[in-house]
């Protein structure tokens, strides 16, 4: 298949015939904003071997480059609007699985609104990914992950771990599911800026600890969370009932969540449960915003019986 | 090398202070435009043993990747402003290995007055580069290769065929550095623009034949151009001389040139001659665009007695 086929009929439908793609006709792709809004942006690469297999399937590879690319916008309260893709292809890439491929990338995009406008095809022998995706926000508003401040409350959306259950240890379709579809949290990151109930968040791609202390480290703030508040689903939890060799400490440092983190001050308390409620999403509070004793910008754990628990690996490394 | 290292002193300081950076503390980016400008974007990806040798340096490496890649808004006529980078690292990647490819990434930052804005580091076994490049232009006003108009002059600037001839068949520095270090037409693209000389341009990266062919097929029109006009370096001129096993043929279908391609009615001649002057550039009229005789968008090639060529190969699919 040359790139011109490959474009024309698998590609272009993408677009959406949005004029930002410009027909895919050039190199280029144009955005243009309406008065008082800000493009954010974020690019990823996604690498054979290293972010997926190739025996996960297109759909499933292209479904997750997307989504959790995405991820990064939902953190900061930017609404998806754009995106462009390298794609790269080698002896294993058949029409069959541009097909594939392509559907994975229109589930998300009807999903959560937004279309191809550009990008580029190469050649090579590993598959590579490459996203780069565009959305919106009004001029000056923008969460950002520096944001935290002394007193805040942190909250973390849905439950944390099952991606790391469902990528190798667990054949639970649940976590499986949570492990290929992750739930970029648009909504909420949404809401959280137009109704003024955080200034700070960010995705968990690394693991909850290793992306919380991403916080502690950009805000020079600590962080005090308790073992039992954080939110675990009855899948994960069958699991660890059944699995004595993992704890709720690997749910934590284990990544690929693709919740969000966020701060609010504790007045809030009562909005963000009834936003909780309007989105059907759960949100816990699992600790709170201190000021820091030295200037180590870290966390600490507490469990059950409030006992400190030494931290040993924060998380992963992509 | 860790991440968080590796951004801290080699990557954050390629920001220039950026807002739209926000200190590479996110995951994100964020671009304001000025009322009445809009945005334009190219995608590259840049893979080892296809697109690079890791042998050529990474300063080199990292010098030809955003110089191909601003080449695309050139041949739009726009202004870079910012770009993101995909950086992979693998066991040869070292402490010197990122400097040297910053150093690159710097001189080119320097020419052109674009700065960095975000991007992903990862781990893979080939090294792999991706970058996304923001410029912009005025409101509605871009160059586009479907707006070619029949009657309209086709004209080329610089030389064509010496990175050709730079990338493995000549040691001649001045043909190498064409080859490593090509010079995006940025100040031409805009003066076309600004000077409303031309609305239809590409760059040369496939070959000036197939470059060519492409706003051929997109503007639906047929290009006639002659082998005598086609401006060819005096050291390329010499290589032909000693080598007659390479034609002037294999100039024109070689690629990586990164020359502009444009159109512009014959009435703005002189003015092209004064800009040409103006920029100490060489641009060169090859030819004419004329109405199709059937439906296929192509090219007519006569040599200097005025004989068609059949062309036989058109240019390099990267």
């Amino acid at each position: 298949m040359k790139e011109f086929q490959l474009i024309e009929k698998f590609f272009k439908p993408l677009t959406n015939s949005n004029k930002a793609a410009q027909g895919l006709i050039d190199d280029v792709a144009k955005i243009s904003l309406k008065k008082n809004e800000e493009l954010v942006l974020s690019k990823d690469l996604f690498i054979e071997d290293v972010h997926f297999l190739a025996k996960d399937g297109a759909f499933k590879i292209a479904s997750k480059l997307l989504r959790t690319n995405i991820s990064d916008l939902a953190a900061t309260g930017a609404t998806p609007l754009y995106y462009m893709l390298g794609f790269s292809k080698n002896d294993s890439v058949d029409e069959k699985f541009v097909k594939e491929f392509c559907r994975g990338l229109k589930s998300v995009q009807d999903e959560f609104g937004l279309c191809l406008i550009g990008g580029d095809t190469v050649k090579s022998e590993k598959l590579i990914f490459s996203v780069t995706v565009f959305g919106s926000v009004k001029k000056n508003k923008i969460m950002s992950r520096n944001n935290a401040k002394i007193g805040d409350l942190i909250f973390v959306s849905g439950t944390i771990g099952d991606a790391f259950l469902g990528l190798n240890k667990s054949e639970n379709i649940f976590l499986k599911n949570r492990h290929f579809f992750p739930t970029a949290r648009i909504e909420l990151g949404k809401k959280l800026l137009e109704k003024n109930l955080s200034k700070c968040a960010i995705d968990v791609s690394d693991g909850l600890l290793s992306d919380l202390r991403h916080i502690c480290e950009a805000s020079k703030i600590t962080a005090e969370i308790n073992l039992n508040q954080i939110p675990i689903s009855a899948s994960a939890q069958k699991f660890l009932a059944k699995n004595s060799a993992i704890t709720i400490l690997d749910l934590i440092s284990g990544g690929d969540d693709y919740e969000l983190i966020f701060s609010s001050n504790p007045k809030n308390r009562k909005k963000i449960l009834q936003l909780s409620k309007d989105l059907n999403l759960d949100i816990s509070c699992i600790g709170e915003f201190k000021k820091p004793k030295s200037k180590k910008f870290s966390i600490t754990l507490f469990d059950e019986k409030n006992q400190k628990i030494k931290i040993k690996k924060f998380g992963y490394e992509h």
